[in-house]
């Protein structure tokens, strides 16, 4: 089921770039959950284009509307909540010859040796980078439900053009400094760095690549504060694999590390083991955090915290080799229309929406057992 | 299913360390071919314990004893494959304390917050790396399979304690270079590096972390040649999400990436993405493959490339901090017991297990459209 | 996921009666296939309320609007095909005290039993027989991709009320006598039976009851022809697993029977056996069908025949009793609003899309092996 | 994956009549329920072949060995519970020109239409009866499980050759004559009737088929007990979709009904409507039972009860007509070896085992909502 994802909370995702809409249905909710639309339009404006100078130029009101799911009062019932967006500025016109020339790091090539010609081009089709607007749409309700049960998520830009914002702490002891990170990124910004410095040059790298007609990568840095130790399941089920599962169908996603990540692998394991202690009501925790907030695939109850890298986005106006899959000739290609030359701030409620649906599906489905 | 994963090639894995055995039942393998059981036994014999002396003293045949899914013959008949292997060298009392005084970096705590005492701590039960035993037997008769369609798969250590071995090499192009690693990686050499020279300082390391009672990470490379292109799915049941779900299930893995992976973050659109070219037979091709082989989840016909980050192994004889989750109070342990000071030379051929079963139920679930 | 089913061909249904829409997923179809928007439109019409005056007087278009999964010149595109069909005529206030004062025989009880309240109790919600019009969306389209590959599906009233249709002949040796039945079902006829005098017999016995402000029960019998043997699986995703886990996810089905069915029970097996012959091509085949063209779970390429049992509709005019769950006493109700007095009619078309999906997706997942 | 079934309690199946064993993986059992491995042996020998003159005379101790699954002190410990039963007296000879000369009522031909040779014909391979054993090691823990939440499940031998036992009752009001039907048929006695004297005509009946070198079929009654109300899902995840998708996994079933069932469908909505009203402690119930114990698939709090329809053995001693594959000619066949004469006695502890990993399964992935 490749447009699917989820045990208890099942998240189908459906739509093209052109199609007449995009949208999700999202089954295994609780019942008798008040949806806040507000705060879920609030949340999808975070990842909507052209928001500013560092996003496409196409606007789309990425307005959610549900279809079913909700009772009369506006919780949910019980039943499947699904909800569509509609996509109001298509042009088509501009990707008509995308299945012959395939743009380089693009999934035109890939969609083509698959479907031979049977799939929509228009805009990237089904792997459109549009599609994370109804994962933001299931998402941002998945947050408000674990928002209720004391879970707090936030995520930054760790990195863009290799320039660092500044690291979440890895929330650990008291969790103040983590809970002050989360909490200044709610602070209305409209970057999402903790370092307002590093904010600046990476807009400056953003622009100087617009200006070469070219792209930058970055990072994504997401934590959890608030999830109970015991949720989650060993082996292939586990945290870690719910969260990876989900970030790969994200587009532009070419790796995942949790907690020290790579780094871990370079360290003693001396180093790397978290010893436990006991907290000031006498509970045990973990005294740091470079598992990330999990061992085995089960909660520790430290803030889950992962990263994605982001690769750059393909679409570029410099001309590029390609070839003309018609003809078996090569072709050059300039992309057209206008692009974000860099899709990890809008990324970031993406990744959020990931940890929320990984984390309360992993808590749905795989609790701590009833004492 | 926590400890089952795949769509038509659908695996489950069963056992804990010191349970009576473990094993696998593989459903949706191709009915028909002859299972090469040598071949599996050398397969096994690379992942199992005490080979040499960087790894645990505990000795076991993992002689893998198939039960059922084959004919007389010996070839696969439709109905699951199902296997066992025995544990035979049990020690179960090194292990009584773990539920009290659970160890840093091990599930024992996580287990205990999800199950309250019910778990089977011994030999850390069925979060133990003893269960990659059982994947390694449904992958490595899913790596005859692939062999058998033209597709080797091949793995090394990139990196132990930050000593770098050689990299594989992209595949693009003729990809002999790629080919030229992989081969040399199969002639018998008991360490799995293509530069001798790092791999001595590797065991050195390894050594010196075992003399002081600690341990070291690493990192796993491992490559898949010869998938046509087409292979996979949009979304949540691409490649990439397809081989991270399991790899999260392998005990101690922390990060992934495909391609340039973490790197791709940090370059331009320009360096990043992969133009396309025509190879010597007119069929179209990318001509470098930062990608990692695989495009919106789908397979270009480049080489799948990926790396797992190790951490260090978290059982380590210095004294660590932990608690005492009954007396409520801080305490010290020290695991006893021998375990290995680097588990990634034995991750090797479970990353290729993890590749293999990744990529045979890719195949097998989301081919290319039939012409 | 309750809501959801198939493997590789899966379809989540969502809506409820009252909300602003109802709907589908369908994940899987072969690509580059062209839907015939006015055949589908067709078919959903034979299930549509108002149609004569066997059925409700609640009249909506059932218009299927596909948002997506098609390309720019209407055939599939290998995304996930979605469609809506607008609820137009809602009038929840006559359902206002549902919650409190269930009907006997529909499922107001135990929704309120599960969800304490939350549930969309209007025109029952999630659980309303409107939710068959989004099945019939789509195996609508499945229907279309069936009879592309060479297999007819046709339903009939096998009984209403104990008034008996013409059964269906079991389609063994050259099939004719069944594939002239299934044409003349195909023939325009507004209501679906073979013996037009049976049928009139059953329509004054739907008269009857609705005269009585009572309801009748059907039986509707189901034929698929054309499918190749080899197509399904043993045990639990076999030919009648899949059909069977369907058709009880329609609304009032209480049975279901393959073949000779419960008559088999009664059978000596020299009497139920079928035996093979050879037919005219020197091809294999039984000579007769009362397996219902599946042995093992998987097709024999005689027809696939089973027969549902609908009971009657629980809503009727005449005074039940009940209970008053929010003050605890016996309570009498009549349910108001018009209803079909037998729904076994309009079920005719829900009992070939269940049949049609089953099919395809049993085909899509479990094909025979190729030669 | 089509060997396994479930949601939250998954089974996953394996073997072959003649393969090395059999056996089952049982993922998502509650941690910490100590299993009764005398009662499960109990229940094993109910279905166990060689008992008495009405079966088969392969006799197989049919010994669960649990290999993994439990902790030291016999309780579940949250990792999937697997066993194996030893395939002992395995004569495969017996079975060899199966593979060219298809039994009628056999899945040997489907078989070879799907698999082309590769499959294990030898007792019937996959799709032997044997893999009932299994399904009742798995079936017989759940009975365990649900019995220490009060729920009672017992079946009985409805019908034989046409043969009538006293009927369940529907156990609605006090449930005590249901109780007492359920009690009596755990009282020791050997042949699963409530009826004895119907039971003696029963055995004549299976005895005068045997004489004939033929075979006769019959139909079970299944009733469980104690199912609290609110436990299912809408739609396809129901009840009934659960508890039939796995009863036609059971080998020879052509059919099943609930509650009033194929009765249903003759009867007006008056008539088959079961009305509320409060019991002695103020709780409303169903005050009688036609709808078997689930309305819209969820429980009602009403005993859940259905009826499977078992065809006659098809392997009977009578000469039979079939076809030679590999000539292309028409052949006679008559089964040799030992067969049931009727299968249903065997079948009813299978029953019970179906309904109780339908209705475990459902009560812990679709429970009532927490209030």
């Amino acid at each position: 089921m490749p447009s699917s994802f989820g045990t208890t909370l099942r998240v189908t995702v459906f739509g093209q770039s052109h199609s007449p809409a995009i949208g999700c249905v999202v089954e295994g909710l609780p019942a008798g959950f008040s949806v806040d639309q507000d705060a879920l339009a609030r949340f999808m404006a975070r990842r909507s284009p052209g928001a500013n100078r560092w996003s496409t130029p196409r606007r789309e009101a990425d307005a959610v509307q549900i279809l079913s799911g909700l009772n009369p009062q506006g919780a949910t019932c019980g039943a499947p909540l699904s909800c569509v967006i509609a996509n109001t500025n298509t042009r088509s016109s501009d990707y008509d010859e995308l299945r012959r020339v395939p743009r380089p790091g693009h999934a035109d090539f890939t969609a083509q040796a698959k479907w031979h010609g049977a799939q929509d081009v228009a805009g990237g089709g089904h792997f459109s980078g549009r599609l994370t607007a109804p994962l933001c749409a299931a998402g941002g309700i998945a947050l408000q439900v674990l928002e209720a049960r004391g879970v707090l998520i936030g995520a930054h830009l760790a990195e863009v053009a290799g320039i660092a914002d500044e690291p979440f702490d890895d929330g650990s002891g008291s969790g103040q400094q983590l809970a002050r990170q989360l909490a200044s990124l709610r602070d209305g910004r409209d970057f999402p760095v903790l370092d307002d410095d590093a904010g600046a040059r990476m807009r400056a790298a953003i622009d100087a690549a617009r200006e070469d007609k070219d792209s930058v990568g970055g990072i994504v840095e997401c934590a959890a504060t608030g999830m109970p130790a015991g949720v989650g399941s060993p082996l292939f089920d586990g945290i870690e694999s719910a969260i990876a599962r989900i970030a790969f169908g994200v587009p532009a996603v070419k790796g995942i590390e949790f907690g020290a990540g790579f780094s871990a692998a370079r360290m003693r394991g001396s180093q790397n083991n978290d010893p436990y202690g006991m907290d000031e009501g006498g509970n045990p925790l973990p005294l740091k955090n470079d598992a990330g907030g999990n061992l085995g695939g089960i909660t520790t109850g430290a803030p889950v915290i992962f990263r994605l890298a982001f690769k750059p986005t393909p679409s570029i106006g410099r001309e590029q080799d390609s070839v003309d899959l018609e003809q078996g000739t090569p072709a050059k290609l300039s992309v057209r229309g206008r692009h974000d030359p860099c899709i990890a701030p809008r990324a970031v409620p993406v990744a959020e929406a990931v940890m929320a649906l990984a984390l309360l599906d992993s808590w749905l489905s795989f609790p701590p057992d009833s004492l």
